[in-house]
């Protein structure tokens, strides 16, 4: 799959298979329950077997790909934290101390660490994913932010680790991120695509006061006029506010629908490449499942646009991929009801009465 | 614990540690996230150091504890099932196949099946607790539920299986229930204790038509107005227009508090339970841990009246302990963060700028 030639990787995009799913609506309406009551698990044990063409899907093998990046527009004093602290919680990822890695070992899904920008020599580090396409992006209020090969070579890198993960067997997905400055950057993208205004999009990322706040605001707004990003095209946008962590889950996102993986989207970072990868290539859509809705006020924003219902919402605003990691349990529990439950017939309980 | 000196329960419940919550909370400050980015998690995380009384809890040990019992206001036509569907499914969650066997398997959790009021003769089944104290409930449009030594008895039940679970080993427990016709009783105790009509609380419970709820909303009121409940008497309110099973939750929910284990409320059945807990016991309050909102509308006027938000609403009305069973995956994430991850000393990574 090479993201040169995107019309070949659309045009091998399934759309959901309507056998498997309507097999999967049939047997929830014989299971032993009234019909509907297991809510939105029921909507989405149907949307897993549409996804995955099976009518009793699984979801054992499951893994969170975690893209790591830095920001020029670091520079504008946008974030409460210094951009060392991007390579410093890559090590505590590979560690396991990091908030995804309690979450993802709860879930028994496999975390894949991927440097695809880290402002920092990272060669020395064991267990890495070494797919380094910059030392960070360049500060987009005094031009792009990367290159047009720049951008390419990030969403193949997307596309190319979930692929390797699709080789050592893979039924779900999970987007994650880090990134000092990263909520700028995803900011900005929305703001170009969806036509709303910084001041609208903006929130605080990890912590910053008023005053950084302000900056930020300040700083996407001057990046929307330096770079008059055309928002008919993702891409042009991608490269002119975005960020080789955004560019890389795109292609993930674009990766796993042609293998027929859904993808669990965590919160704003990855809303924001979802709204990419739709916009590159609409065929995506029905692979995506959002997991929560973050705290960060430009996800509404993104999910409004991408007209999706996030699963929960329990005020997360950390990225790393974990609501989509607690997501998990969710969409696992959804197969169990679907695989594991009696019919009527089986239990010999009666039906509703007419 | 005898329900009948209420007094010496009431007593013996400890207000949640402030010592260990506390730590759990300072602790949070120093995990390697901005503080207050894992959101509702981090407060379930101080909320289950309190009441377990151990700044790093553990949740290993969990238990759903499903009360079955039949209801006489069935005869006035308010279910969309024949109650004969009680002791069916009790057969089908001995037999594992119910929807709460999935998810307590999914979530590692025993499941205690309880017949505490099923009108069948239920000796032969294995596996079953024989608690029943009587064949169903009376029909409340025509005279009291249950009298007081039922609902005491009831109550006894919940508090006797709540122990031997605890005997067991148990960290987290959550309430269930089955009972055809019991969101009827649900709802009239509902509107006898928050003075809110039958026309606001009452739903479809398991999927009656239009003149199934309007025969419903008719039965609520000619129940509450033939037995006069007593608005500020809990116990009053629970013998006149209750259920067995709304009764024994009730007790397991006392119990639980006495025995320092936080309570998972599933949905409306079981949060009408901890509004009877409440009301009889006030020191239960802080014990309770609201999983989801249910569709039936009833929850939602408990839910207010108790002053407690769920975690989630994914649309169930099922019952059976299943929201609650799903939040076990959302408490024990909270204590993974809490016990798993490495705080920025431990992982040398810079802290927020000033």
């Amino acid at each position: 799959m090479l993201v040169t030639d995107l019309e070949a990787i659309r045009s091998s995009i399934l759309a959901p298979d309507a056998v498997s799913a309507e097999a999967a609506r049939s047997r929830q309406a014989q299971l032993t329950k009234p019909l509907g009551s297991m809510g939105r698990l029921e909507d989405l044990s149907v949307q897993l077997a549409g996804l995955r063409r099976d009518p009793r899907p699984e979801v054992d093998r499951k893994a969170v790909i975690v893209m790591a990046a830095d920001h020029g527009v670091v520079a504008q004093g946008v974030s409460a934290y210094p951009s060392e602290v991007t390579p410093q919680m890559v090590l505590n990822f590979l560690a396991g101390g990091a908030a995804i890695n309690a979450l993802a070992r709860q879930a028994g899904a496999r975390v894949s660490i991927v440097d695809i920008g880290v402002a920092a020599d990272m060669f020395t580090y064991e267990g890495l994913l070494h797919r380094k396409v910059a030392l960070g992006t360049a500060d987009f209020t005094r031009g792009p932010a990367m290159t047009a090969k720049q951008a390419r070579a990030a969403l193949q890198v997307g596309i190319d680790v979930v692929s390797e993960e699709h080789e050592k067997g893979l039924d779900l997905v999970a987007t994650g991120e880090m990134g000092i400055g990263n909520t700028t950057a995803a900011s900005a993208v929305t703001c170009a695509l969806t036509g709303r205004s910084a001041a609208e999009v903006t929130g605080r990322g990890t912590g910053v006061d008023d005053a950084g706040l302000s900056r930020k605001v300040a700083a996407i707004d001057k990046g929307l006029a330096a770079n008059a990003p055309d928002a008919n095209d993702a891409f042009d946008v991608l490269c002119k506010v975005g960020g080789l962590e955004i560019a890389g889950l795109a292609g993930v996102i674009i990766g796993a629908a042609v293998l027929r993986i859904p993808v669990v989207i965590d919160g704003f970072i990855s809303g924001t490449a979802a709204l990419v990868a739709v916009e590159l290539a609409p065929e995506v859509r029905p692979y995506l499942i959002a997991s929560h809705r973050s705290v960060e006020r430009g996800h509404q924003v993104v999910l409004d646009y991408l007209a999706i219902r996030p699963l929960f919402d329990l005020d997360l605003r950390l990225g790393e991929g974990t609501g989509a990691a607690l997501a998990f349990h969710m969409i696992e529990a959804s197969v169990r009801i679907l695989n594991e439950m009696a019919t009527f017939a089986e239990a010999g309980v009666s039906g509703k009465e007419d």
